[in-house]
């Protein structure tokens, strides 16, 4: 037995007791009459005493010994402290050790185990197994787990059934890219790896197991930006005999149960919004609503003047900074230089100052008068201390730039509070959208959402109009969930893989199991899946999802600690009938 | 709103009320001036009825239309049955239908979705979506998912915390063979898929987790075997500061909780048996202890006289099958062409009847007089009325060959109850085992599993005899899970390595991360993971772990409903600077 208590757990009502601890020296301080040492294990710190009176001799000297991070097993008498510690919960007391046993030893670490180290990024991902022994790490992970038995309790709870799905399926060309498996018993061909349980959570909604969910690793051969991961979790749910409003009720729960009982946070009906109205309030479909600063679009009160830019432009819009009208002429500019550069793309910023006595002094003087910039102010509801910011240009791109400025302007206001939670449904999705790359429509969601009632005659007519039964979870400004009322009749499907630029064809080949399932009785269904990566960053007041994936990628995709990917022998090649065609 | 009740709760108190079902047509009987209708989902059955007198002209003739596995919605008012059925929760009402919605028509289906389906299992695999609609195959996974929940409950409870690691990990040779995974943006490199998370759990104690678990897919590249899957799903655990006991206590622990709270049977504790005395008592690592017929070795009694066959033999071996003496002739002629079947191997079997009257006829009684037989049933334990069935032969392959025919007879005998339950530790595996194939020793765990202590010296001289600090836990004759004590120190892993035919290069280049992190204070552990596919299929007392899994793939490795693997698009394989290198 190596421990008969944690480091965590031993108080003042112990005293006396002969207690054995295992764990690791997070310190040692040497007096040289006396040893403190703080034994650290998952659970807590200890203090450990030697001193020269009562000590052997001996194990004085090993005490000496003890490096940082060694793994030592104590046995010893468990004593009130002379000079408590009310910062730690074993402050009271410290064990006066009388058998030291040095478990294993260490290497001085790469960088320092405590809350704040000194190891950057690449030196803690490469010790990796060092990096999670630091509070912080550790505890993520461990609020990663508290998440998912909640999620898993209340699902449970509800009549969901987990239902493991497989890993090893089919390559599908639409939507992402996928990783692919090469198959060595049948030759030349390959399994991918799941992009998400969609057609088999389908099924299983056409197998009648009526509540689905999984908490499932999903992969996306992308080329990655920061703070994504080739592999990744969803919560993935299904549901049959639903409409949207059941789905959207089902996960509101799901995500009110979360707040409460992991964040302590009550919340009420989360507002809806519209796909089309978050793009026009904040010029964005994951709009953060915990602040203001709503768009006011100023065409109407912007373009009667002879300013061209404004005239010549599909959308002329606005924000009001709080109280910007304290920011000095060089942080303006700072702002405006902000929003043009590449990755904002804005070619210039108009502003607007709302002086305290209900004057106006924009950088636009010379074509707007008083009365123009009162109605900016109206519009965009600026009030006097405010500082209106308005950018124009083409629609879309213009409302991504302003909500860009818009978060931008909140993060460095501290109105993005990390203990404040703010969920908001947006509805109404459009079916599909165009992409510039392969010029053609692609399904929004997925292949298998369905359009609203009445609106799949638009789909040759007016394809960018149709919207659908899709939805997404917003939360602080991240999607945390997204779903649909799916298609459950083979011709709608058929309708909407043929309008996808699928041939007959190819429909089959890719999606004939689905379709053919069809036609033996599916159920209305519909569902969502939740990013839990993010999700849980979010609920932990965090920023990036790394800290809360125990072994992550970095962006290149690598395990920089076990040094994945890596070559392979030639012999494997040759069992999977492979050969390498490199390019360099 | 599709239904306000499911077709699994309406009882008499729900009478006069109006409800809403949705659902499958099970069958319909029509009377001409009566139908009835089996309404079924997930959670029931309930009888839907239209009459003449009641029911609207029109809604008749669409009642009359309802075919098998139509999907339906109807509206009406729960009335008390005439004739009830006692047989069914819901057998005391029917719905008098008010509305009918056709929500989805469906063709006949393959096979009937009845719990004696008459589909053979190739097309029950083909159209898995319709099999998983069969009460047996859905309340399987319904099944499967308790168990899981009360592992995740009863571990987190004890504080193990569950972590996900990765997926895309690093190719190793040592093993079995690994899938692998082509990686686009490393060109040229690949990464696998785990078969197990066995590096991550052990860095994650390096890491001071501390209590880990995780119900996670662990994937093989092996020629398949039957009821063996590519992808399976281990509960896998890991515990640091932890002796052997420890672990075996941990495991019993979750084990007796899992009996008691899935099939309600109380266990006290596990009996425990070393490999050896396994092999010897039973032939067999995974001895089913829920019936006797425990070899008894006659090398001493049988080896005296002039029979060669055994004479020759390194070992004498037979059981006594419990009233074997009723077999006739015939039938002990068939069990003699069932050991020399090529699957067994035997190359015959010596056989003495136990008469009631105290005297033997054995089938050598050439050789054997009544005092050797009578020594013969002291060594097997036989009493009048058995059969005693002796076979010869090199030991490994004469305990193996005894043991199939022990479990045959068993089979047979109906002493494999698969109600009761019978869990054993089998503990002090072999540290090695001889490899005929490659001619070396492998590991007959895992190159992480620590030898015995103070057995690490027999390594050069007698690396047989070198014993594990492993073990196998048994239920019913199947080893549910395996573990082992692992090495925590860099020294001993390299000597492993070394012993296992890793040059120093090799050993670093796989595991160099490994040993890396055991410099820097990895704390004694060691852990167990239990494989979920079969584990829930015995606790739900049945053999084949196929009907516990959603959508399981065929002996080929292919999942015959998606049509997965598959050949891709050359663009995808040029995207992965691979080009196919076909054998045929």
């Amino acid at each position: 037995m190596y421990r008969s208590h944690t480091c965590g757990e031993l108080r003042q009502n112990h005293c006396n007791e002969t207690v054995t601890l295992s764990g690791w020296v997070q310190k040692s301080r040497d007096k040289g009459f006396m040893i403190w040492v703080d034994l650290r294990d998952r659970y807590g710190i200890t203090q450990l005493m030697f001193d020269e009176e009562r000590t052997p001799k001996e194990m004085m000297e090993k005490a000496k010994t003890l490096g940082r991070e060694f793994v030592i097993q104590v046995t010893g008498n468990v004593i009130e402290r002379v000079s408590k510690n009310p910062n730690l919960p074993t402050g009271d007391i410290e064990i006066l050790v009388t058998e030291l046993n040095i478990l294993n030893d260490s290497l001085v670490p790469p960088f320092t185990i405590e809350d704040e180290t000194d190891g950057g990024e690449d030196l803690r991902m490469k010790y990796r197994y060092l990096d999670i022994r630091r509070n912080p790490v550790r505890e993520n992970l461990i609020f990663r787990h508290k998440v998912t038995m909640a999620v898993r309790n209340y699902l449970s709870n509800l009549d969901f059934v987990e239902v493991e799905t497989p890993y090893l399926i089919k390559s599908t060309p639409e939507g992402a890219r996928d990783f692919v498996v090469p198959s060595r018993m049948n030759e030349g061909q390959f399994y991918a790896l799941p992009q998400s349980p969609q057609t088999f959570k389908q099924l299983l909604m056409v197998g009648g197991m009526d509540k689905y969910f999984q908490i499932v690793k999903c992969f996306r051969d992308e080329d990655l930006r920061a703070d994504r991961q080739p592999e990744f979790t969803q919560i993935d749910c299904e549901m049959a005999f639903v409409e949207q409003e059941d789905i959207l009720n089902a996960f509101e729960g799901l995500t009110r149960h979360l707040l409460k009982e992991i964040n302590n946070v009550e919340i009420g009906d989360f507002p809806r919004m519209t796909y089309d109205d978050a793009m026009k309030r904040y010029g964005n479909d994951k709009p953060d609503i915990r602040f203001g600063m709503e768009f006011g679009e100023l065409n109407e009160v912007a373009q009667h003047k002879d300013f061209n830019v404004f005239n010549q432009a599909e959308l002329v819009v606005g924000i009001a900074i709080p109280e910007g009208n304290s920011y000095s002429r060089k942080e303006i500019d700072k702002l405006i230089d902000w929003v043009r550069r590449p990755q904002v793309g804005a070619l210039g910023m108009v502003y607007a100052r709302c002086n305290d006595d209900g004057t106006y002094k924009s950088s636009v003087d010379k074509f707007y008068d008083q009365d123009d910039l009162a109605k900016w102010a109206e519009k965009t509801g600026a009030k006097a201390g405010d500082l209106i910011c308005v950018l124009s240009g083409e629609t879309n791109k213009v409302r991504a730039q302003l909500s860009a400025l818009r978060m931008e302007v909140a993060e460095r206001k501290g109105l993005r509070k990390s203990n404040e939670f703010a969920p908001l449904w947006v509805i109404d999705f459009p079916l599909l959208e165009w992409d510039e790359d392969t010029e053609r429509y692609h399904a929004m969601h997925h292949p298998f959402t369905s359009p609203k009632p009445g609106q799949i005659e638009l789909l040759d007519s007016k394809p960018g109009e149709v919207k659908a039964n899709a939805y997404d979870l917003v939360l602080n400004g991240n999607e945390i969930g997204g779903g649909s009322i799916r298609i459950h009749d083979k011709e709608t499907q058929a309708i909407m893989l043929r309008h996808l630029g699928f041939s007959e064809e190819e429909a089959v080949a890719q999606f004939g199991f689905l379709m053919d399932a069809f036609q033996f009785g599916a159920p209305p269904h519909g569902g969502l899946a939740f990013g839990l990566d993010r999700l849980v960053s979010i609920l932990g007041g965090q920023e990036t999802i790394r800290d809360f994936i125990a072994f992550p990628k970095n962006n290149s995709g690598r395990d920089v600690m076990i040094d994945a990917p890596s070559p392979i022998d030639k012999l494997q090649l040759d069992e999977l009938s492979l050969a390498l065609n490199l390019k360099s």
